[in-house]
């Protein structure tokens, strides 16, 4: 109820604006970044939308032949724009991770002989798959549209929050089909389904529940499905192993228009006549909760056959969403990415909750929200970076919700734990840190979250005291992870120690002195794995021994994760004067940062390294992953600006383009998007958890965003071209900023942040 | 709530009348029928009980090497007397079924190794199982007590509905362990268990639930298990197959001490330190709802720790069930069989619904009953025939909650169809007919159950018109089911004509004559089974032929389940005196009953035969089948009425012993049970749905029947002994009976049926 609510007043905004203004949904593209490691999806979506719906080109299993099948990573989000074939169209993805799940309900129309099975990309005749063009592909913000070359049928999508619509055009035949494969899925491996359910309500409706055991571990999926058209046939597969049930008591034929179906593996197909370009509809709706909310869901939000409201509905809602900043930029190609990258940062997390505030817990258990929307799919260890702190600028209230579902996370966790990599009422644990805490503080300190402060201080210290969890007993009594203990220990000794200073703000706030004393402590622990001999960080055994078989550049396995020491050695955001001053002043940073972006990296790095391209790196610098994007920011550290400002132009230029390749590493759920988005508007949030946003060099002519209450943030650049990269003159509201810095309030107060840029690098 | 004010209030009913009365429960011998056939479990449950608490002494898999193994069949209800070892105990138990599944949550004490798997019977030792000796075994209503010989552990049960107690008394050690094998159950094959969770929430509190696929195909059992002492330790064996999940990010050691527990098949261990002597207990709440729901109910039912508590309230409960029939008998062990054979007829179905009121239906969503307590595991084609009519008389609020559980699955069906053998919200369609017709039609017109009776008309009509099912189309097109389309074509279309007697008569009650035309005239279907020339039921193909090869003694696959057409042939309860003319009258019938009672059979026989033994069988009359419970009866029919009082009294005496090996066959959820308690009274429902019972030969010497409401119906029996079989003469108030019939309003009158009883027959 509240949700659509919510909807509802959005939608007041674009309709009174947009007359005066350009529509700026025509600037999204959501093909870039599906090519290689961008693992975006190109299909259908309203922001934050709980239904993803978008075509998946392959789906390969985990393993084959029980050997873990690397593949696999291609298609975290389904779809890889260079392959050949559309398997079917799945209802939730994954947008730019590097770990996949989901990929749930895949619906594919075909004509003629029926074929259960998907067929292989070097022969979709073998299979329900089928080829296409990208000539005969369309994609849109919330649409996406393709012709099927094997069954001639036309394919369209589009979506509310919870319903994918579909919408096929077939040619005539009395062979028409549409195939609901529900042993399919994203990560496919061997036992991945866990137990599906089917109930065919009537000739147009059915409801059912697919459980799977993938990234998360126990995930339900309830659904309705209703048909525009009666089928006149239907049937199911149940390749499951032979089960006693089916075996010794056989009532029924199970195969045919048989309406009470369940097995671990299920297949189902609907028969039609249809004439030449009849359309069949589909509206598929998911609750994480029951199949009666999934057909609750579907009734509240799309009661009506009408395709192109629903598309004109989202597309409504995404330019909304693309209103709350309105830029001037040099090209029209930086509009698209700019633009893009706004649809990317508004993708993930998900709604995770029915139209009556229902939602499935961390317990296991049902709860109904209560005064906000509960989010699934965190990511922390990408998003509290930058992608959060752009939800406390353009999306507060969503923001304070995303921390809200944390809340409750922890409220049902067993283990007393924030999230960590949570998706679907389940924590994977990815990656290192327990990030929630950083987006939790810095929500709180920037007011936006204005639940019980006490209550999430105290969530961050039990979370951070979990000795049991990845090192955090010896991180607590030595000071580090010790290397012995995890083989990420570097990356989480750091991660630990700037969580830790989140925590010890948070607690200054509230005037808790000794969780301040004790967290301000660990927020130090950085410096106990840094080795002066060699100048970087290094793993330490639990004896205070360093490693000797070390490689500076190796990224897995040996203390890091996603990240070399190159990277990692600075990853201290909350204390770079600190680390400076350890690591030998500003001369040594300095040139530390120069390498970094120029060094030379030896072949084998690409080939051992997950979620790298040559074209995701600039030197040893690695914009493709998460530990280094605040890095280019520490020029302002030791007093070379200027670099910094020609570093960051460089990195829009190269590591953000238009076009299916156009993203050079994981969009990581919005993350390097939110990245694009700070530095493109000339600031960057270095280390959440403080109010400083430090200035880089902007890319945008001007930018305004529309703050939450009406007031506006404006940024204007002077003198602003490709090549005047550098930064002449700032001033906030007027008046000259000498320490390249500006504050949150800065920004909500409302104001104007005015650049002039110059092609000549500024050195004081 | 209203479960536990219907408590009280039977409370009420023995704390007043004992002080007066003899104890009755003493008499219950739960160990009667746990060997060979009977099938039954000796441990604790209440009245129709959630949870019935059981030992185990084995767990056979259902296939070995990929084969089926028949020994599974012997452990139905988990034990069996001649087993030299007990595995564990576990929650839910079928009693007396031929098919089997449940055997939820083993939990067993331990002292010493660790042991996780259970070992084998020969090498107790080398598993978590124990040696036990019968010596050291007691079985009560609501108390079982054993001294497990390897740990030297003394355990004990009791149960409120739906909590189970354990109370175990250790040894001195500090290896004591509790392990609770998640993993085990009853029908145990290789993919039964589909998914497990647990939580724990603190040392002495976890939740969780178990979901399977069994018998029945989507089953999830949800717990709480509270332990009165705290665990020093706890473990988690996952022996899944690898997992995603567990084997790239394995961020904890998930084997100890970790809370957050899930995979396929998961066994836990719980250690303590205990002194000599030393008590540690466990509750276990079960629901099919959800695990807080669990909690509550552990919470609503049993929030204390005091065993002998629950274990006297349990026997409180069973005392006021057996208070219902007061009896004079013969011989003492006459009274251990008359109400442990009241017993027997009270534990099935189960409660099925949690203290507020919620169960899962078979449309897997959570419902709330309103107006009935929700009942589970319907054995109909066994049940219907003398055990819910015993209900209507003895427990009529029960059995017409019973029929408002069968109306609500039938809502809940997407197949349209009252159950056919039903348990935990999933329906096996086990046996032939379609039985719920007649225990719903027997209830509205004996005004037991006072609920929408044509709603109910209209879901026996819908029923019975399934065509997809079974052969019901074809048997509503020729009049039969065809030998060609099912393998049980002549059991089912001889009950599917009695069933559609039921409805007719239902429809006749509610004036709606074409139904009644219809169903009448299906009724008489038994009829063109019928092979005249060799004077039996014998199956016949689509085209009219009948079936040339056939065995008048083969009980399965040739027309037939669970009885030969020897036994079959008279099944026309409805009308025997048309089946009487059509077999060629009365002569004829008389030699046909005379020859099924003595007749010799080969050895053959029992060798292929499931459920029957040497003692189960009388000549060719298979009491430890249902197919011909009523037939001795149809001795009235042929004017033989003393031929058949002295074989009743020959089954009574032949077919129901005292002891562990005291049932002949299956007791099948009471229906031997309640064969007994009617015969034994003197009368019989030979078809119900008719509301006539029909008149036996008593071996009481007296019963009072207590009927709700307050009124009695009193059996005397003068001149009873062992010899005196015969009925001189019978009154009912007084007046004679001369058709060997009485009326179920004779009965709920309230009034006295006296009979004089003779060593001779009465050949009049």
């Amino acid at each position: 109820m509240k949700i659509i609510k919510n909807l509802a007043l959005l939608l007041m905004l674009p309709i009174a604006s947009l007359a005066q203004q350009k529509n700026l949904v025509q600037y999204v593209s959501p093909i870039i970044g599906t090519a290689k490691m961008g693992h975006t999806f190109p299909g259908a979506t309203v922001p934050f939308g709980a239904v993803q719906l978008s075509p998946d080109t392959d789906t390969i299993p985990y393993a084959m032949n029980g050997k873990y099948n690397g593949d696999v990573y291609k298609y975290c989000a389904g779809y890889q724009y260079d392959d050949p074939t559309i398997v079917g169209f799945s209802h939730t993805h994954f947008s730019g991770t590097g770990h996949s799940d989901l990929g749930d309900l895949l619906v594919m129309p075909t004509v003629g002989k029926l074929q259960m099975n998907p067929g292989t990309a070097d022969n979709p005749q073998s299979g329900y798959r089928s080829g296409y063009s990208h000539d005969n592909e369309e994609a849109e913000a919330n649409y996406y549209k393709v012709m099927l070359d094997d069954p001639k049928v036309l394919a369209e999508l589009t979506t509310s929050t919870r319903v994918g619509f579909h919408r096929y055009t077939f040619p005539k035949s009395d062979q028409s089909h549409i195939i609901l494969d529900l042993k399919s899925g994203i990560y496919n491996y061997d036992e991945k389904n866990v137990w599906t359910v089917v109930r065919v309500l009537n000739d147009t409706l059915m409801t059912g529940y697919m459980q799977s055991n993938g990234w998360a571990r126990t995930r339900t999926v309830y659904f309705a499905i209703r048909f525009s058209k009666p089928f006149k046939n239907y049937g199911a597969q149940l390749d499951s192993k032979k089960s006693v049930y089916q075996g010794f008591w056989r009532k029924f034929n199970q195969t045919d228009n048989f309406a009470d179906l369940a097995g671990r593996n299920l297949k189902m197909h609907f028969d039609f006549d249809t004439e030449d370009q009849e359309q069949i509809q589909l509206k598929v709706a998911l609750s994480p909760v029951s199949m009666k909310n999934a057909l609750a869901n579907m009734e509240a939000e799309v009661p009506h056959w009408d395709f192109d409201k629903v598309k004109a509905d989202g597309q409504q809602l995404w330019e909304a969403e693309l209103q709350k900043i309105k830029v001037d930029l040099l090209a029209e190609d930086d509009y698209v990415n700019f633009y893009t990258a706004m649809y990317h940062a508004a993708l993930m997390p998900t709604v995770y909750m029915d139209v009556n505030g229902e939602y499935r817990g961390l317990d296991q258990e049902i709860h109904k929200a209560e005064g906000f929307t509960n989010y699934t799919s965190f990511s922390l260890w990408d998003t509290f970076r930058a992608f959060h702190p752009y939800m406390n600028i353009v999306n507060p209230k969503r923001n304070a919700d995303m921390v809200s579902s944390m809340m409750a996370h922890y409220d049902q966790s067993v283990l007393k734990m924030l999230p960590i990599w949570s998706h679907y009422a389940n924590d994977n644990w990815c990656m290192s840190g327990y990030h929630s805490v950083s987006v939790i503080v810095d929500a709180i300190l920037k007011g936006v979250y204005k639940g019980d402060a006490e209550a999430a201080l105290a969530a961050c210290v039990q979370t951070a005291n979990t000795r049991k969890y990845e090192g955090i007993g010896p991180y607590i009594d030595l000071g580090y992870v010790p290397d012995d203990v995890s083989g990420t220990s570097v990356s989480n000794t750091l991660e630990y120690a700037y969580d830790d200073w989140c925590i010890a703000q948070l607690a200054k706030h509230l005037g808790k002195d000794d969780v301040y004393a004790t967290f301000s402590k660990r927020a130090e622990n950085w410096r106990n794995l840094y080795d002066e001999s060699i100048g970087f960080m290094r793993p330490k055994d639990s004896k205070g021994k360093f490693r000797e078989d070390f490689d500076l550049l190796e990224t897995h396995g040996q203390g890091f994760i996603e990240g070399n020491t190159w990277n990692y050695s600075l990853y201290v955001p909350h204390n770079p004067e600190a680390l400076m001053e350890t690591m030998g002043g500003k001369k040594r940073l300095s040139a530390y940062l120069d390498s970094l972006f120029t060094m030379h990296l030896p072949d084998k790095f690409f080939a051992n390294t997950e979620d790298i391209t040559r074209e995701g790196i600039i030197g040893n610098y690695v914009h493709g992953n998460e530990p280094a994007h605040h890095v280019v920011y520490f020029y302002n550290t030791v007093g070379e600006a200027w670099k910094g400002q020609s570093r960051i132009r460089m990195i829009l230029e190269n590591q953000y383009h238009t076009g299916h390749d156009g993203l050079g590493g994981n969009d990581d759920c919005g993350q390097m998007s939110a990245w694009y988005l700070f530095s493109s508007m000339g600031f960057y949030p270095v280390s959440p958890g403080s109010d400083e946003y430090w200035i880089g060099s902007p890319a945008v002519k001007s930018a305004e965003i529309a703050l939450d209450g009406g007031k506006t943030f404006r940024i204007e650049a002077a003198n602003q071209s490709k090549k005047n990269v550098y930064v002449k003159e700032v001033k906030l509201n007027g008046k000259v900023i000498s320490n390249h810095k500006i504050k949150h309030s800065d920004i909500t107060n409302g104001g104007v942040l005015s650049f002039v840029m110059s092609s000549k690098p500024v050195k004081k």
